[in-house]
């Protein structure tokens, strides 16, 4: 595809157009400014500067491109953040006037962006009611030439950890029945609904029962986590294996029913329990503090060795991979690859 | 200063190295390989190819240095980690040999190393108890030349969420009796305790009156977070502004009543409370997950509104500054600077 990249030199910007390069796309990143060009230029993106505040350029810029990617935006003073009202302000109207402008560049051009609808399917969240609110955002959105009714977004996200396989399945059939219930409404009023999405690791079987859904978006499976482990696994939900760890050595054993390791708050998110010892069932992860982790050791197990590594599983796997920076891929006790965990601190 | 590093490439030395340049010492960083020499000669360090298991080269090569500053170690493999435990017993084995010609080396050159003992002061994490078990590791620092016992680490971590006044104060009194205890018995077998250190900042006045600790170590006043500012704060015991803020934007208003941030789990630390909005009252911070925060408004207050920015106070500051790269600090609404966040991500 040739895809055309706004704010392609941003903190999100600088991470799309090197991935969108890596598979095979054509990269316009349009720039206000040049003093990034030759970066963006070396790794094999056309460069182009573009005012997006001049619709006919964007207009001609824009044109022969498959898809737009828009990551303008503006803050003033520093990069990094203003604290000002008047700031606020202009950033507000700065991204609603490039989307507004781009928009009717799109449609110049003969693009259309993909646009979804979220509904709160129960999760209370984000999202409108399903029903009347949804089609209406719908109608909104199919009167646009410039812009696609791709579907809605209907993840349940405070499904996937109730503990029961008999809750999970209660909460996706009523999830289920308010998304089939707002897709019908939308098409009954004409409008094509091409993508219902939704489902999570512990509920994704629930939501391929139900036949309303046509995507799934589980992710923690890949790694499980000692919250995930908590719940009850039965067919047709497979039991997934643990694949996340943190390696952790014992730095003090002061008494013998009470070791400190290395990994406390800085390395073991906690909001969802504290880590559990992999495979050593009489030590438990009592306390976290930020660089320590006390673990208490049952009066029948062997005290670990000052210095003896011991594998943690995180309570939450998503948020610990977020204080880290690497991946270390290890198979059969060999370290094979170590992989950047590349959106970590792209807050700002 | 003139210091010599050991490691200095390492994930510590190379933020160890340019930080002792900076305050001005000479630095010699003793690598293995002259691999990334360049890299170190390049920011004004002296390098020198050291085999640190050659003892009479390493005694040569620490020779005339005022300090010692030992991090070299070596993980087999790769540098990120083993999980064989070969490797393990591989990394203890140089780490304690590494120690042992260091600490000859330091014999022979004149230089001696510091070395505190942790007393366990009510925290219940590490340290050994009060009394004899601190007399006999003192008695082993004190009897070997390259070593000067410093005296006592006294640090009663615990103590400093307690929530009133008095205990806080009953709790440092025991840790301060502890502890004086602790140091009499040792200067009594005639082994001078310089230094008795401890005390943080829901504490520290009262290590303070005490009159037994020398140096005190609070740390989190200078940022306070939501769990501090639950604390009782009186007299002696100044109370400290909030100075550490998450800055976050509404990107949903689903209902009146319910606000929805984009700083979640991976922009505050939870494990101390949840944060808490800045200046407006009528805002609760209600529930985190990974991206997202959700915030119930009173009924009496008005709604904030779609791209409002609101400031929050971290639950705990620590791992909530684990969390970021950069500090960006604000002075009447301007950016000023940007600190980077330097060992954040030292894990490995």
């Amino acid at each position: 595809m040739r895809v055309f990249v706004s704010g392609a030199t941003g903190v999100i910007g600088r991470r799309v157009v090197p991935a969108l390069l890596a598979e095979g796309h054509q990269v316009t990143a349009a720039l206000h400014t040049l003093a990034k060009a030759a970066a963006l230029g070396a790794i094999g993106a056309r460069v182009r500067q573009v005012d997006l505040f001049d619709p006919d350029e964007l207009r001609t810029a824009v044109f022969g491109h498959d898809a737009i990617v828009n990551l303008a935006t503006h803050i003033p003073h520093s990069t990094l953040g203003a604290f000002l009202p008047s700031a606020w302000h202009e950033t507000d109207h700065i991204r609603r006037e490039g989307v507004a402008n781009l928009a009717a560049a799109a449609e110049a051009a003969g693009v259309r962006l993909d646009v979804y609808v979220e509904v709160d399917v129960g999760a209370r969240r984000c999202g409108v009611p399903p029903g009347e609110a949804a089609l209406e955002l719908a109608r909104e959105i199919a009167a646009r030439p410039a812009l696609r009714f791709a579907g809605l977004q209907a993840y349940h996200g405070a499904a996937q950890h109730l503990r029961a396989m008999g809750e999970r399945r209660a909460a996706i059939e009523s999830a289920a029945r308010a998304a089939r219930e707002t897709r019908l409404l939308i098409e009954s009023a004409g409008i094509a609904c091409p993508t219902v999405t939704g489902g999570g690791s512990g509920s994704f079987a629930f939501e391929i029962e139900s036949r309303v859904f046509d995507e799934i978006q589980p992710g923690s499976y890949v790694f499980m986590d000692a919250d995930y482990a908590k719940n009850e696994w039965a067919a047709p939900l497979p039991r997934f294996e643990h694949a996340l760890f943190v390696l952790s050595t014992v730095m003090s054993r002061p008494t013998p029913a009470r070791a400190v390791l290395d990994a406390g708050l800085k390395a073991s998110s906690v909001d969802s329990g504290l880590p559990v010892v992999w495979q050593r069932p009489g030590f438990r992860y009592a306390r976290a503090s930020d660089e320590h982790g006390v673990l208490e050791i049952d009066s029948g197990a062997t005290a670990p060795a000052l210095g003896e590594k011991l594998l943690l599983v995180p309570g939450h796997c998503d948020p610990t991979v977020n204080l880290y920076d690497w991946y270390v891929c290890v198979r059969g006790g060999v370290v094979e690859a170590l992989w950047p965990i590349s959106a970590r601190g792209a807050l700002y």
